[in-house]
């Protein structure tokens, strides 16, 4: 469990538009969904994830008496609207894809149906949590999907935005597929497996390199993956085949080497011919800085012998695409459907449901994005997850969504697999289109008036 | 101030290696310096940011009995390891520029001078708050470049890649120079001005667009900038003149007016009209959506009638370059510099400072980076901040800090103000390049032993 954001972690105008609401007495229940209206050439899929983190933040929203009084201070609100906020708590529904289920533009993986000042208030938080372990979840899978048979290790703390991008990169990219990360806080909060040994200042601590590897040897004896590019990666590969010997009497075994600079397939070709040559077949060669996707498939591709990745900077700000151009849009008010129409931006109306139909081998063939009573053939992809500001189950176990990744990764069509352009059909049911030109026209008709 | 991120906010690297300095006995003092080591072609400068946080995370590293039984169960690390951090705190000095100092790749901006686990441990959270800020810092002094006498308001929080993102985003950016954010919890932590009226679903949810406006009129009647864009920019633009008198006389002055879609230029022309022709001429017209320097430039060199610009993802994750390469490397251990030469990745030994030197009109011309004792004409920019564990001053305010990158803005070359192509001369000094030799000549003596 994340430690509860402030409710303040939100936009101004959600409590403006609050404020008013309150005023003209507006208490219907509303309906939003979450969804991606586009995706940019060369991104064929996305995997929904950030559903826990959502829902938690639904769980923990409330003001406390010090954020109101904060409130008041501002002097932007008036008295009675801020007691009301005082016993404001999620009492709704919501409806959502499973984590790690494969998804596209223009189908929805959250709906919240809730009192309006509810499902108002949560938008800026539940984007903010949705899009960024979507965007992240959907890049890393492109790593898992080039390299599936390699250890695959987040090493972005550093660069992700901030703490708990950092945090969340980790959880993300475990989900994804990938195998760890060197962030130990997503060890301890989400039990995902921890990677790492030595950074250079280690080896440049001290001076002499085979002294250091053999140090980091004694601390760490179950642990022993040595950083061998400091100066020279295949004098260092050398240093490691000499002091082998020495370890093994010891009782110590060396795991792995780590290769970070230079070109990583050629050093690891000499690398691994040198730890061959002396013995050290079974030590691994483990390769990372700078690399994405594309780096590991063309590595993989030539050959290069490496067994694991670690994966940093290009993962954690997804930094081909850093952001999803995504919304969470008012589809229901009152009873009644609702669309905007803005330039570029109009929305399809109405509480919606994504069907799937795969084929006889379990490969995806296409998506229906229709209204919810509007039965279609295929697997309904949103299923109800809360309800009365409850939960429906149990949370999930991090290592179940991951389970659900693998299979609904599996099931993409092979050029998506290969990160190939392709045009995943998705068709929008007729029933949206005829709700879409309903709303219009009562909307128009309000307009004139 | 900031929540104390976890000190296992870290990579798992900084703590097995503080295992191994623990069991071989070392504990001299280590000079670590954070730098950027270039920036892609079409970004001149950088703004220095997240040095207060920076600091707080130092004065915060501690681990707490429970974080060090968690650690113990991971059963990595040793029982006389772990005590010995139970009472680990931040005692070393800092020296660092000012946020809000314009610098360049190679010029380190912080300078980290303790023990070497206490260096060292801080690394991974030290590197993950001044990348960040200064990344968003470095992004948004281009918009407040590209457009210095308008509103410039941080949009960004839903797609800023997380809570601390967000919260980091709007004070960077305002430290910067722009006005304000919509992040309420930046105006509780920061006090820095919060901007927000209402967003579609308030328009939406009404049905009846002028009478969304009219009830936000009254509940906020302060603030009252209309959102005009839901279904027609130029018709809600007459609305918005029809509802002034009657506003006016219940004592309400319409502010603004917000256009978030379709071509901002040209529906700003026709709604500056529409407002002048109704006797609106005071009216605001404020703009956002899909926003950047450039989008900014484009508009205002068109002489779009807008009066401030709402900039948000493009901004908070700093989409056309979404992370820095920087590192924070060891400079020193135990009296002796220390450098590593990993391909592409070198780095320049030793305790550094940084000279500048202005014209008499105050425009920066020139800076030469070398050793801290090697003297030079011009500005030192590296300042103490901290000793033995211990700020040197009180923290500055926000609005100095401001007030501070506006000057250090201000002292740009020509080029660099327009955003164009510009290498600034930045002066490696003969003192660094003998350094440098000298570590390899040592270096390479042990390597060979």
């Amino acid at each position: 469990m994340t430690p509860a954001a402030s409710v303040l972690l939100t936009d101004l105008y959600q409590l403006t538009m609050l404020q008013a609401y309150h005023d003209a007495g507006m208490a219907e229940t509303a309906v939003f969904e979450f969804f991606v209206r586009r995706l940019r050439p060369g991104r064929g899929f996305l995997l929904a994830a950030g559903l826990e983190q959502a829902l938690e933040s639904l769980e923990q929203l409330r003001f406390t008496a010090r954020e109101l009084e904060w409130l008041a201070s501002t002097r932007r609100f008036s008295a009675d609207f801020l007691a009301s906020l005082e016993t404001l708590r999620f009492t709704g529904d919501v409806h959502a894809m499973p984590e790690g289920t494969v998804f596209f533009p223009n189908e929805p993986i959250l709906r919240v149906t809730a009192p309006i000042a509810q499902a108002q208030l949560a938008e800026t938080r539940l984007i903010n949590l949705l899009h960024f372990e979507t965007l992240i979840a959907s890049k890393a899978a492109r790593s898992v999907l080039m390299a599936p048979d390699r250890l695959l290790v987040d090493f972005g703390l550093r660069r992700a935005h901030g703490a708990e991008a950092g945090l969340l990169a980790a959880r993300a990219s475990f989900l994804a597929g990938f195998s760890g990360t060197s962030t130990v806080l997503a060890g301890e909060r989400f039990g995902i497996p921890l990677f790492g040994t030595m950074a250079h200042s280690f080896i440049q601590a001290h001076d002499d390199e085979a002294l250091a590897f053999e140090h980091f040897a004694h601390a760490q004896p179950d642990n022993v993956v040595l950083l061998i590019d400091t100066w020279d990666t295949e004098a260092a590969a050398h240093k490691v085949v000499a002091l082998a010997p020495r370890l093994k009497r010891a009782g110590i075994r060396i795991k792995g080497v780590r290769i970070d600079s230079g070109d990583l397939a050629e050093h690891a070709r000499k690398v691994r011919r040198i730890l061959d040559a002396g013995g050290l077949g079974q030590v691994i060669i483990f390769a990372s800085g700078d690399l994405d996707e594309f780096a590991l498939r063309d590595m993989l591709a030539a050959g290069a012998p490496v067994d694991g990745f670690g994966v940093g900077t290009h993962m954690d700000t997804s930094s081909d695409l850093p952001y999803l151009d995504c919304a969470y849009k008012l589809q229901e008010y009152a009873g009644r459907a609702r669309r905007k129409r803005s330039e570029g931006k109009a929305t399809w109306p109405g509480r919606k449901q994504v069907y799937r139909h795969n084929d006889a081998g379990g490969r995806m063939v296409g998506d229906i994005v229709t209204l919810e009573g509007d039965a279609q053939a295929g697997e309904p992809l949103l299923i109800p997850v809360m309800r009365g500001g409850r939960r429906l189950a149990q949370r999930p176990a991090l290592t179940d969504i991951r389970s659900h990744a693998a299979a609904s990764l599996a099931g993409l069509p092979e050029p998506l697999r290969r990160l190939e352009a392709f045009d995943y059909p998705v068709q929008l049911a007729p029933a949206l289109h005829e709700l879409a030109a309903e709303v219009d026209r009562r909307t128009f008709s309000f307009q004139s008036n």
